[in-house]
């Protein structure tokens, strides 16, 4: 993309209203304009992170086995009184007439519609498992929304939800679930802890929210340090395999982890001094299993083995894709701006030309361009006719994770020069050279047009 | 993907609720489930439709250089109460109110937020020209929904907003939308055929819709024969060439093409009598130019060359994308079932296993799923244990292009059976072949998962 023919538009004051790093950097950034109280538009440079991440909760949603569909954004009410939440969920719930003075919603969540689906098509044991999940566009009319797209009232979300025979197949289920969750979440390059939660409105027996460690995070957190050490890093999984998923269920699950919630002192206290950590974290993600919680009330059944209807056992997993979005900035930014990690950026690398108008260097920047292009990589070229100062200043804001600077001082010598945002450090080399070496560190990444 | 692992319920029995061919076969072909009057579920296959009609309206759009991102569902009241609409719009509006008593709707188009954002961002000449686009939910509270996704209220649609600096740039951006919208519907295996309109409530100058021929289509058209007979085919757009866009446009627009509303008989009449047509047309995209009108109420002005405030030309452009899917299988299909164009199909090929758990079969099943998929190909292989005639009424059903069959008997002679959809011939031709035969016929197309 050429930034003189996107639209990124940058804000060199900080927005008064913003309180948290992330809310003021996609302010400031262009990722974002608030349309009206917690609700947002997503302008070209967030829209584009927030589909990346959307790609990526796909691509380990199916690697999963998981089967993707959409649910639409407005309900009938019927079928939440149906399960009995209707009058439950309270004012967060936004109620609407149509003009029918027919009672609506817009969906908080959807385990009543999915399990109307499941039990008008589903009727046999024999097409079990199954695990459905959408992405879709939520709402929660917070009271006082705040933190930009981190507690907004319109949010996107991932929600999935498991169909078993048996409460062994649906805690294979939750465990298939954690394990894609932190594959997901290492991705984008955040370490996600999974810590044993509070059930909340869902109700269930098994739970846990992963939360990302940052000191603006909602939750006080209690871990224990081991756990900051583990990665999945390049470990295929098989996902049929409970074995498998069970293993790295434990391995994640046995340090201690907790949220205030959950705390529990003499545990805690229990762990050696030097590896007790208390910290804030914001959660990013949450596993349910309910057993037959939604399925009774609503007769989601099959036929087993013997003939006879037996309730489904289901779960319910969710990932706050937008608020990842957040989350990800609080955890990755300097005073400069932002910082993406290489999963999630927006742009593969930033272009400055600093010299716009010198026709060595434009083309120089036009075959960096064409070469990156050709790889599959997507650049930002700064073809705007500025100040090296204030380009630089727009790269370090927006955070691409690299940045090639061309200029005829270096061109003479057959350099550019290509800089990391994360350290700062800069070397010269030649052009060709800055390409392969981003070929590189891309190579393990999945390239895929992000609109 | 196997469909022992996938969610596909299609039905025996033709739903009563419908009463055209799209609505039928997307309910029998498990492609969607009614959560409410109007208000669809798309399951798996339809998603999966639906997301690749979305990828290649982005393709499209961004190839014209037309940026991406994306408005919330909700707005506020109080932008609408600027432009005037906000009591013009009527009873299709769905209007609600949030748990502080603040007035909002959900959005049916959004000309007013986009024209906010552009007011508070854009200055100056020099940042024009600019076409924004999303593709989004929308809700229009028809008094009768009907037809399934052809006429629903909650409806997933690309609108685009162009801002220019003079009237000749706008028309230019008006142009630039009409090429995109014949190659996006090219793409689609569709002939869509811009017909002059009426600009309705939107307003404005200049307005042409896109019509596909169906039987089924709400609006009666007339047309000269001729402009059936164009194509784009593999001409390359340079989208910044003015005359380029122009003379595309004038070619298709110049033979007759009109709807009931903008008919005009004598004109037609002058038609030689065997190219006259007269037929009925599903509408699935317009585009405008309304200049000044939202700009000037709201004052989104630039500063022109001359320091002086302009208030910029604008036009709105919409592509129906979850319409589309309903004409496009309006547009092809037969008695057995939906026949999906290549561009558009949800899997390329359908993989059917004669005798399933006979050890030769399963393994070149397994052998031809891993063979396509190695090629960007997403097969569906049908490895349920169901007699063959079930297995060939599905894949006829739900309609991919192509299949192949796979059985002991052709196997002793090393072949397969390829068998196309649309012409039902068959050929028997080695595994290899048949794989290769698939790569030639979808080797111009974009291979992308379409989650």
């Amino acid at each position: 993309m050429r930034l003189s023919r996107y639209f990124l538009p940058v804000l060199k004051e900080t927005p008064s209203e913003a309180q948290i790093a992330s809310h003021r950097l996609m302010l400031r950034a262009g990722m974002i304009k608030q349309a009206t109280a917690g609700i947002y538009s997503w302008l070209p440079l967030g829209f584009k992170v927030l589909r990346k991440l959307e790609n990526i909760v796909h691509e380990e949603q199916v690697r999963a086995g998981h089967v993707p569909m959409l649910m639409p954004t407005l309900q009938s009410a019927d079928l939440w009184r149906e399960s009995g939440r209707y009058d439950d969920y309270g004012a967060e719930m936004l109620r609407i007439t149509d003009r029918h003075g027919r009672d609506m919603l817009y969906g908080p969540t959807n385990e009543e519609l999915i399990t109307d689906i499941f039990r008008a098509h589903v009727g046999s044991y024999k097409d079990l498992p199954l695990t459905l999940y959408h992405i879709q566009w939520k709402f929660r009319d917070e009271v006082r929304p705040r933190f930009g797209v981190m507690r907004g009232r319109e949010f996107f979300m991932k929600d999935g939800y498991n169909f078993d025979l048996t409460k062994e197949d649906a805690l294979h289920a939750y465990n298939r679930h954690m394990v894609s969750y932190l594959r997901t979440y290492e991705r984008m390059g955040l370490q996600a802890i999974p810590m044993r939660a509070d059930s909340g409105p869902i109700g269930g027996d098994d739970t846990h929210e992963f939360l990302v460690l940052a000191e603006t995070g909602e939750s006080e957190v209690f871990y224990d340090s081991v756990i900051t050490d583990l990665k999945l890093g390049e470990r295929v999984v098989d996902y049929d395999s409970r074995a498998e998923c069970e293993a790295i269920v434990t391995e994640w699950t046995t340090p201690y982890a907790r949220t205030d919630e959950t705390h529990d002192k003499a545990t805690f206290n229990a762990i050696p001094e030097d590896r007790r950590r208390s910290s804030r974290g914001i959660e990013v993600g949450q596993i349910f299993y309910f057993g037959t919680k939604y399925s009774e009330p609503m007769g989601a059944t099959v036929q087993g083995p013997d003939g006879k209807p037996v309730p489904v056992h289901m779960g319910s997993h969710g990932i706050g894709v937008s608020r990842l979005v957040g989350a990800i900035i609080e955890a990755s930014h300097d005073e400069k701006g932002i910082i993406w990690p290489e999963g999630v950026t927006p742009f593969h690398a930033g272009i400055v030309n600093l010299k716009q108008g010198d026709s060595e260097a434009d083309a120089a920047c036009e075959a960096l361009y064409a070469s990156l292009t050709a790889l599959g990589l997507e650049p930002l070229y700064d073809d705007r006719d500025e100040r090296a100062g204030g380009k630089f200043a727009t790269m370090d804001l927006i955070g691409l994770p690299w940045r090639i600077t061309v200029g005829p001082r270096g061109l003479k010598n057959g350099v550019v020069e290509l800089t990391s945002r994360r350290t700062g450090e800069s070397e010269e080399l030649p052009p060709e050279a800055a390409v392969e070496k981003l070929a590189q560190i891309y190579a393990g990444h999945v390239l895929r047009p992000a609109f």
